[in-house]
């Protein structure tokens, strides 16, 4: 079936996975994007309604073997929904055969293979390709993104953490070597695998943190940090914790100014470096992650107490976190409304 | 270490499982038994702190090989936290030892070794014991319980469905074939072992209906109610579902009276029947799981609306439904107050 | 603001409720429609982002005085997400104005004015349009909503009911006097009132029927059920609960066959019955409230146990049961495609 | 009915609130102790029954007015489940009644007036009590608690931040002005009070801070850090947030050490300091709710990640934080087994 111009088509790789289930709740109402294919590594292919039944009778699809060259001339861009280290083996040809990539794993985010080979445990395989990959918070890189054949999209905790730090940073206004950031996360970040630790009654009335300064995404913030900051390295102390609701995540950042700040004064950097960005919400009340779930929005606060700035961030981690930036990443790419299908 | 006369010795077999976490709870705060030996098939053997790490600085045991010839002169009485099919393997041994068994699966349960393999896919393996067994429940058995050598600690969904049934049936107001139990648990009543299914983020806000008219609790049913009506079988029709919570069954059952009836009739039929019974509540307001979690009682109330008889029937299926009434029956068996450890 | 020719203006009358925040999260994405008037009791009327911060940034609109005058040439149609008894208050001069109402509350579902005023303890005081009104659920009544001036959005309990029981009604295959609804519901269907029973530490991990055959949706099913037989009269026992999980209802629906039926040939009642709904779908396996959350499915399976039919009926209260069945019933009445904005 | 001369008698005023139920709930199993009262200010006075049925057939009392010259010879000790200005107005009559007093509230934390008139909003009234009373954290005060006629068990967060900060700075390793206590709470922290905020659709799935740098339990915090350092001020910010969940703490509790410091080092400094504690348990692994639910122990982990010291300090709010703590205090007082009734 040919699909018009306008039309953007779409395969998804790793098409079991939570991500992808995710994008393709939201691709179904994008006006201008086809599904063209669904890839998977299982064996046997299962039916993406099989896999996830809230699909019957909306997407009649079966999963297809995860073969980027059966994908030429069938698909504009893939997304790949895949676990870290995985994505690298299937870019190169995903590329040859014409397609665009938006990945979703961790492969192309951190640009030294140095720091990828020492918190990934594993020698990045496609180097060419990790140098051209540009990070997919369209709020810091929108004009790279446009032209970008491959885009690393964020990882759910930087996004939020960026989004809340980067305005104050780059303004200067903070030290750039003491900054916290405790976040909590809904389960769903933790992917479909059952877990002994995710076993209902484990995480169910249970709240605890894990990682602490250990965490992968920890580097992955101070690398974007890194980028808005000339000479200088940033040092994030990262704490993330699991909360028991599906999805979510709130980053409280603590940050400390320079100079004596007011509360007012933060807020009004934030104000000035997202006034007209269509998914930062400045908020006069702390945010919370009902009021950003199931949408592709952050909501941002700053407060100041104890001579700290108090960043509060909050994004649904499935959308803002991986789903709906990718498409909020594809849209820009495929020249789209920066919106279309997100609102 | 010498345990005084009036101390019970206890080993816990199939210690890792979750029936054996709420045994342990309640024994620790028991003034009259001490746990002697903690058995699991588990290979390396862990402490019991190490498994669940609520019992750090409570209980320091490791496990040991689950061998019933060990445990001779050591304990008094086997619980057994065993899978079903597992339970009649150690049992024989067990007795032969010089220990009582209370027995958690459902080995033991089911008179008909017919309706063992049916519903069990497998032959029993230990039918002397079987004929010997007792059916656990101490509202309807009390007197064989206590010299009973192997009791079989009912299921969950039967103790809430025959604590509401059994009145009725055996005043003969109700029909006999014209049962149905519509029951909803607390995923702690699936066990220790991760399944996709009881995934967090596959259970949480989700409410589901398993296993209609196929449950092995059906027959369990069945059986209990049979034996307390002459020349007749009962029929029921069971549907157990799944609630996001961890704990607690509540059973609404409805039932045909042979008479129209009130439903103060049929409150003061309860009241008659469980006037003295220490662990049943005959409640004005509809039971609800909140008020017996955690907790070793049965809340009973009855309604009367289009010709049937509602008996809603809430327990906590961790206590009642499993190591409470495990802990009543072994209170029964060794002489001690009914309700010693249990209030 | 002139509006295009194919734009439906919606009105939302009581803007603060929780239906009225479904309605609004799902218009804002219907490509045929506009809310041009959100409309409230309240005082200080409020900006719809104030109650529902989750509207921040996505709907600028602040709430004014429910005046249905002032909405003359406003609107096309008028949403009432407003309480049992006040509707009718508002209904005639909305009217007037020339809207046509979608109401949710149950003051026009009843066509009897006994049912009503034994049921809501109040008189009906609008008695011709009453009688003039739809019951809004598309499957059974889609030519007389087409033209209709005043729809009955139904109940959210009977929109699961009536979809599992009607087709096998219709067919005469069941006993109609012998039906039992035992149903379960996410919080949300309780609304935005703070109750004691609905704080959190109440319902967090618990699990209750109540009203049990007292419940308003009875009356509604049987009058719904009714309307499908001639010359008899149905009969439902209805026993609601309620599930601690925010939004979904699942019914276990309990029915008498006539004759002996297998659950293949009431499955195939189902199939023939809906087989082009739009928004009906038939399962083989168990539906579950996840699958149809957040969507305007209702999600059906027949089973066969005991001489019973049981039929499983999951919907999402707050979307087939309430904002997205409204949707579907505009769509229709405006002659929009029926599934628009909604898939 | 004369009580054994070993037998505390306990009045419990304020005998509706979350706290009442929890200490009633543990001392119902307290071998050495006896509710000799109930007392409340509601009109009508309910029975402890009705107001939490889980106590139904467990205690059967009705509640009575709350009048200290009434409990004169009828109780040895008062506890106080009283709002914050509340307690202090009965608390000079309960004294003078011949009864101690352990008072839930904040009314005599602070030993500043000026502090509490800060905090509070309100003048104390009762300065002579104050500058006599106890701050109960067992651990900090344990000798002067056992003589003490007026303790003032402390706030749930308090409790978590000391017991996870007071070793380190007495060992004089960490700044005193640069401690950032990040915790988040179960809802039972918020009382039984129904409030927009807590209903249940609004808490489900939700995660969120409040009262960021402003929370009350800020300053007590300071506090209890001042009285163990000399000649300084220490300085906490705290920003607390709320779990979808019913109990539970968790503190992570940012400290910047004086000289650099390995976490092992930082476990040893807890080792040596909690030994003997009954209460509080060094643990290997991250500390989480679950582990210490509806138990009186406080979980303690140290690590160290970019030059900070990460403490995890984990407690059940409602029994470290409140009523447990308010019973290891009584058993301080009179000379019972600290642990007695709280294993």
């Amino acid at each position: 079936m040919p699909t018009s111009p306008s039309t953007v088509r779409v395969a998804i790789l790793g098409a079991t996975a939570y991500t992808s289930r995710e994008v393709i709740r939201w691709l179904l109402a994008h006006p201008a994007v086809k599904i063209t294919a669904l890839c998977s590594r299982r064996d046997p292919l299962p039916t993406i309604a099989e896999t996830f039944p809230e699909f019957v009778g909306r997407l009649d699809m079966r999963c297809e073997p995860l073969d980027p060259a059966a994908l030429k001339d069938r698909a504009d861009v893939a997304l790949l929904c895949l676990p870290n280290g995985i994505s690298m083996e299937y870019t190169p040809a995903l590329l040859d055969a014409g397609l665009r990539v938006i990945d979703f794993s961790a492969d192309y985010r951190l640009k030294e293979p140095a720091d990828y080979a020492q918190w990934y445990n594993k020698n990045h395989n496609d180097l060419d390709n990790l140098a051209e990959a540009v990070y997919g918070l369209p709020e810091l890189n929108r004009d790279k993104i446009r032209s970008a054949r491959i885009v690393a999209n964020p990882g759910c905790y930087p996004t939020a953490a960026a989004l809340g730090i980067v305005p104050l940073l780059r303004a200067g206004l903070i030290e750039t070597d003491d900054i916290i950031v405790n976040a909590a996360s809904g389960i769903s970040g933790a992917g479909r695998q059952p877990r002994p630790e995710h076993h209902y009654p484990e995480r169910n009335e249970n709240y605890e943190a894990y990682n602490v300064g250990r965490h992968r995404h920890e580097v992955e913030m101070e690398r974007v940090l890194d980028a808005c900051i000339r000479m200088r390295k940033s040092s994030v102390l990262f704490a993330p914790h699991l909360i028991p609701m599906e999805r979510g995540i709130l980053a409280t950042i603590y940050l400390k100014p320079l100079q004596p700040i007011s509360a007012e004064h933060a807020q009004e950097v934030f104000a000035k470096a997202y006034g007209d960005e269509p998914f930062v919400r400045l908020r006069e009340h702390l945010p919370c992650t009902a009021h950003v779930a199931r949408t592709n929005f952050c909501d941002l606060a700053a407060r100041v107490a104890k001579s700290r700035i108090v960043v509060l961030s909050a994004i649904d981690n499935m959308v803002k976190g991986a789903a709906g930036q990718a498409i909020q990443n594809m849209n820009i790419m495929f020249g789209l409304e920066e919106t279309s299908g997100l609102l």
